[in-house]
């Protein structure tokens, strides 16, 4: 399928490319809804310094600036919000008065990022966003909530499996702590880099820049290594022989975790202590998640807990979220030739125009066809009637209606049959309505596939 | 209805809002693709020299720049769109050879203008365009397409009565010459001022900066002073005695629109001779609609014939389209309490949690729910069921379902009656399904009538 991107990471598709994008956020929504989160938007632009209060991405935000534009502009101090979570976070201090907790939200927006453009990563994008927040106080079944909503999203998605590997930060900070370290996020942040640069370079990390003890280290690589698909990761833990209070709370939340969303999505989520996310808000768990095949890619869905992202000094909002990255994963779709589009327009009909004193006549069965929720346009040109169908069969439009004063007929022009109809009452087969989206490596997944969301 | 917009011109909805313009949007998709137009996005920023060469605006586009750019960036002299229409004409153009034509296409996205702020104007906003471009050539009867479809979108809205007036370039360019005009657009320009200038100031302009006569300048008054709900306006025209070719050419296309139109969707549409329409690129056939009761806050529905706009220099791509001006429709919604939204949450039923140890049974009940296509939440705690049922009405979800191990039951909490169900087997009445959108002023009108579309 055909993409094209003539500006460096700012993605454009053509009609059928769109045909995925579309669906995976109409899939997305579906499935938010019936999970309970309401739809909001945020504004695309945020105060600067809000958005540099979160660190760690300050040049890659987009500034503002009108062209003619007077020094003390209004306008000026402003940027281009570089993902969803601040400012949802925000939205929820400035509307707290107005909503009721615990506040859960989906939210399908672009955002941008001033970043080197590569593979999978682009700097204009969109997201596909969850998040809950109390107010105060948010329950810690919601950590599994998020897991089991984005596994059935991923389930209903016509994609290669997907596999959401969860850590916690308490787990993490606790074991850092419990074998020496002082400043857990130092720790964190070389363990962050072990894909890349792999355990020797990240012991040496550790040790000369997170000032461990070399048999620390190697505790904390061990600690990495694990990976579990149900909590038996506990075991693993406990026989590094490492103890301590938050290491024990971190624990049973990642069993709850990992135990309760495959309970109800088996096999969706893996415990991987590897996980370290680079954000610094997160508290507790955090998410991130493999494309079976595509893991290079890098996640395609990720997010955590965080308890102090959203605060108005007298009160705090802690919540949890997780974002699924709908340009990166529609470009993984698209670049390798994963999904098939039934059609890039949405006519199920093209209604053929036998000269043009008829056109009229055309059009009433388009209007009657479109009263019942069949898509159709009506041909551009009274041109010869195999003209007519060749411009259908172009546009992978199915069929070709014929009116006629002695009785319409419709073609399937794939199948070449031809057959009498009524405006009024013919209907195109189920899976001709739309535009179907399908995967070309497993004929049982599909966006239409209501079962997946069961 | 509560809005909020914290940040001058740029507004953001409470959820309640948030399902209107959702519903809106969803309505113009369903409309648009039932008449056959294909989806598309395109990116947010285009290269500044490209906009501004568009003229008009220039003041009004915002550039952006990273944060921690060097001189030499590449991004440097882009900016943020101001419209759909100057994208979508670059779109085509840059992939003209892998789309088919004509092509119909509609986009939904924000736009942003660096405009000082006021009512129903914004510096971000929503709009959803349709538009048709041939390739050389594109048949007249699209001009009458454009109309009818989006008549059926306003009519498939909650909203008050809707007029779009239409008028035609030729026609006005053409009476401008055959009374001594040199410059028509000078004209065009002095008639675009008359509404919130006056006659007299118009008389003047025309005089002295059109160059025009006084007797000319009257007569061209006259012209703009014609207003019919049919062709009759063609007799008006006449009676000015005035003539030429192009004129008459514009007459007869501007009588095939207002009848045409009318005769699919009586009402829609009205000829008036004062409608010009800032920008430059129009050839033909002119479109602004007025919301009734709320003419002083501009035209929601607007756009035109364009030939010249889409060229790669060897070929043109004649197109026309109009636009809804989505954000101000909905905030003039929200604003004057015109519509009512039923919920303003996703879920129609929340289940109750008896206690902790049984919040499974709990996510069990709603998985069941929610594979039949029903929006549900677990309480957030075991709290006395009062309690429960309390939260579920502060938020306007309208059902209560209570497991017990001796036969489940769901509440109407707005009823209070409670009947036992079965998850597997209960369905809520088809209005609460979904948060409905429901015009206060006109109970006929809503987001999910099916028959306006007809």
């Amino acid at each position: 399928m055909a993409r094209t991107a003539r500006l460096s990471g700012f993605p454009e598709w053509l009609p059928a490319g769109h045909v995925v994008q579309a669906s995976v956020e109409e899939t997305a929504r579906r499935v938010f809804e019936l999970h309970g989160f309401a739809g909001i938007e945020t504004r695309a632009v945020e105060p600067l310094d809000q958005m540099l209060r979160k660190g760690e991405i300050d040049k890659e935000v987009y500034v503002l600036r009108r062209l003619h534009a007077d020094e003390r502009d209004a306008d000026s101090g402003l940027g281009l919000h570089f993902d969803l979570t601040v400012p949802f976070a925000r939205y929820v201090v400035e509307h707290a008065g107005q909503l009721e907790f615990p506040f859960k939200r989906y939210q399908i927006q672009k955002v941008w990022r001033g970043e080197r453009p590569q593979d999978g990563r682009f700097r204009e994008f969109t997201q596909a966003d969850i998040d809950v927040v109390g107010r105060d106080y948010l329950p810690f079944h919601y950590e599994v909530e998020m897991a089991v909503t984005m596994a059935t999203l991923l389930a209903a998605l016509p994609i290669p499996p997907a596999v959401i590997q969860v850590n916690n930060r308490k787990l993490a900070e606790g074991f850092y702590r419990a074998v020496g370290a002082n400043e857990p996020e130092s720790v964190l942040r070389a363990i962050d880099k072990l894909d890349k640069i792999g355990p020797e370079a990240t012991h040496r990390l550790l040790v000369e820049q997170a000032g461990l003890s070399s048999q620390a280290a190697d505790l904390c690589l061990d600690l990495a290594a694990i990976r579990t698909a149900d909590s038996s990761f506990a075991e693993q833990v406990s026989a590094l022989g490492v103890t301590g209070e938050l290491l024990d709370e971190g624990v049973r939340e990642l069993a709850a975790v990992v135990d309760g969303a495959n309970a109800e999505r088996p096999g969706s989520v893996v415990a991987d202590l590897r996980i370290a996310r680079g954000l610094d808000y997160y508290t507790g768990t955090v998410y991130e998640t493999q494309l079976i095949g595509f893991e290079s890619v890098g996640s395609i869905a990720s997010g955590g807990r965080y308890d102090s992202l959203a605060t108005d000094g007298r009160q705090t909002y802690p919540g949890v979220g997780i974002s699924l990255g709908v340009t990166r994963l529609v470009s993984i779709l698209l670049g390798n030739d994963l999904v098939e589009v039934s059609r890039p327009v949405p006519s199920a009909v093209l209604v053929a125009v036998l000269d043009e004193v008829s056109r009229e006549r055309s059009q009433r069965v388009a209007a009657a066809l479109r009263s019942r929720g069949i898509a159709c346009e009506v041909a551009p040109s009274a041109d010869k009637l195999g003209k007519q169908i060749k411009y259908a069969d172009k546009r992978g439009v199915p069929f070709v209606w014929f009116p006629d004063v002695d009785g319409d007929s419709v073609k399937d022009i794939r199948t070449g049959e031809q057959t009498p109809a009524d405006a009024n009452t013919w209907d195109p087969p189920e899976d001709d309505r739309a535009p179907q989206v399908r995967s070309r490596t497993d004929d049982h997944r599909s966006t239409t596939d209501q079962e997946a969301l069961s």
